[in-house]
């Protein structure tokens, strides 16, 4: 376990018992801060001059890719049009999800993980094999209730065609809302082309086929891809899921308070970017950040610095009017131990306590989310649902994906 | 892990959430259903012509051992003079640890464990060599300020020997505040004897050099042994932590509202009484109830009802005036694992939250409390520090203790 700087006692006592997330004043400091980390200093948009003319047109100082922005407009123009509530839609509608608006928190699996841990104790490159196994876990969890995206790597199959086999896994194997890829906007399109056909409802504000990560890259920028991926989504209607995931001390500023304003400002800009794209695109708000240690190069999950993130972002996301992301089990354990247990149920019951509306990495992550663990992903997802009270909610086998649809996404796959 | 009957989604997002925790009319709701059981079916205290005599001069309606009590006049006795906050006393004055009144919570270690679970994985009877062992890791962490009693049962002391062997090994291996012994009445007086001569300073009201742990049994009982300790410990001007532990469903009703109905019927009651025999005695409210798993016949802890019973335990104490009890790291669990660590960091992540003020069983516990394992109280303890910021406190090696002294306690536990 990792030692970060600590605070004194009485004023860990206080962050702990969470009396500094309800002080509205240290909420008000934060967006004040945020705005002026903006004005001044502002973000880089980087390698997309569609998002520069964007920002220009509406008034903002541009130089080269340095785009200076005004916070309270930008909080404006995301409480005018972003929705409270998001429907998340699944290929059976009685497992579509509502995020926001006080509703049960949605978790998903892990996302990312290039390795795999099985059931024999064997660590390996993830496969179709794995995906298919973690997939079937997720469905069968009453606790999962959005099968996520990427839950591993699948080495296996050629990387241009992960993002639509990937789709095909989660619409297959599954009827429960997924979400999309983000690995270029191309991709973005075929899986929300995919998804939409496979779930075949008209379009309806507020509800959505696919919510997709979109991440920005701290310290203060928007890489080219994130941005293009932003604009297509949102363009489409689907949800993105706008984050800040910042290392303390390496990417952010190593204090609370600093990493809060720092994130606060560059998801801001991506939320309000989105709803500029597009008046009502739903968003929703991701704001963490994780102690690193400078002498192990890893960061330290389950610290308590991160819970008072999550506190602070989800009342910040309340006073802007979106749903929240929470985090989930997330561990620098390498295996399902006691270690993984603390860590992950430390984070886990920060967010579901401040009253996170989407747990991502809910259940299966080691490793810094290097490696997903099945038995781990079976026993949290069973812990979530008896915890949270999932336990009666239908786990029955999904809806059949129509054959020629399936036939077809096939084809295409095996086409790329 | 174990599923007990699982409320609905959206109630337990709420509960989890804590919103009921603030509710004000339930916690009244509380107050005045125990008041109807205390008035209506009464405790039993048995064996103790003492406790029923108090009772009767006091007012309360007395039919053989069974006391019909007025509850608001129970809560006006224990808010007229238990202290807010209780210093515990510990042989350096620089050790002294304050429970109430907003400071940072106390952490023991388990309490109880007739097994030990040592660094080479054996599993065996407590012993001596175990328990020093246990000293050296709980002095030496910064997070257990309270190093607590019984740590395990050291059975290659004869029994009667035990109180006073285990209060020299609290006295000469830490000089931190401990706790006191309840075997009988005239072991209390002898611990208290040796850690008053000890620690050597005046009385003073509000602190006191032991803290007692006296457990009511429920349901609405109250045994000989306890009584008599808990009056003894009043006369003695030191602390007692009153405690109901439930196991609902067996114990006491399946509902959390029904548990915390008779636990605080129970605890109302014994903390009174302390105040009766000696109004200012220093009392800490315990109240906690376990969902008990009807198949396997053990508590599954970590479960969020319990949680909810401690939000509540810690408003029920707050309205009353007193410091109040958290759970901390217990576990079904047979081994250090994943569910160990989750169920433990649950439970202690519950109570911070709350806002407990003592927080006992906080690190080395396993398999129900009958495993005292060496390798979990030094992790959890680590992990407290990390977690409650204690790091920077003071770990140097004990004061020594008065070799007269020490040789005296010796002879007389020789003497047993």
């Amino acid at each position: 376990m990792h030692a970060p700087p600590a605070p004194s006692p009485d004023f860990a006592a206080e962050l702990l018992r969470g009396h500094l997330a309800n002080d509205e004043q240290g909420l008000v400091q934060i967006e004040i801060a945020a705005d002026r980390v903006l004005a001044e200093t502002g973000l880089r948009f980087e390698s997309d001059p569609e998002t520069l003319d964007l920002w220009r047109e509406r008034g903002a100082t541009v130089k080269d890719e340095r785009v200076t922005l005004d916070g309270a407009w930008l909080r404006q123009v995301i409480r005018a049009t972003a929705p409270r509530r998001i429907t998340l839609r699944g290929r059976n509608p009685a497992r579509d999800t509502i995020l926001g608006d006080g509703h049960a928190p949605v978790f998903t699996p892990i996302y990312g993980a290039p390795n795999v841990l099985d059931h024999a104790g064997r660590r390996s490159l993830g496969s179709r094999a794995h995906y298919r196994r973690a997939m079937e876990i997720a469905h069968a969890s009453s606790a999962i209730s959005n099968t996520g995206q990427m839950i591993c790597v699948m080495d296996d199959v050629p990387e241009a065609r992960r993002p639509l086999e990937i789709a095909l896994m989660h619409l297959s194997l599954s009827d429960k809302p997924f979400m999309g890829s983000i690995a270029s906007p191309g991709d973005v399109e075929a899986v929300i082309d995919a998804a939409v056909a496979a779930i075949g409802r008209p379009p309806c504000p507020g509800e959505a086929e696919l919510l997709h990560l979109v991440n920005a890259t701290p310290p203060l920028v928007y890489k080219e891809n994130p941005l293009k991926c932003l604009r297509t989504i949102a363009w489409r209607g689907q949800a993105s899921l706008v984050t800040s995931y910042m290392m303390m001390g390496a990417t952010s500023p190593v204090t609370i308070a600093g990493s809060l304003i720092q994130g606060y400002a560059e998801v801001l800009a991506g939320m309000a970017l989105a709803q500029l794209w597009r008046p009502g695109a739903p968003v929703v708000m991701g704001l963490y950040a994780i102690p690193f240690g400078m002498r192990s190069m890893v960061p330290c999950y389950g610290d308590p610095a991160s819970h008072l993130i999550q506190q602070y972002a989800t009342q910040l996301a309340r006073r802007l009017g979106v749903p929240v992301r929470g985090e989930g089990g997330v561990t620098s354990s390498k295996l399902d131990d006691g270690q993984a247990g603390l860590e992950s149920a430390l984070t886990l019951s920060a967010s579901i306590s401040s009253g996170a509306d989407f747990i991502l990495h809910g259940a299966g992550w080691l490793e810094q989310g290097r490696c997903l663990s099945l038995g781990k992903l079976r026993r949290e997802a069973a812990r979530i649902a008896e915890t949270c009270g999932f336990d009666m909610q239908d786990c029955s086998p999904p809806l059949p994906l129509d054959p020629a649809f399936e036939q077809d996404l096939r084809a295409r796959i095996a086409a790329i």
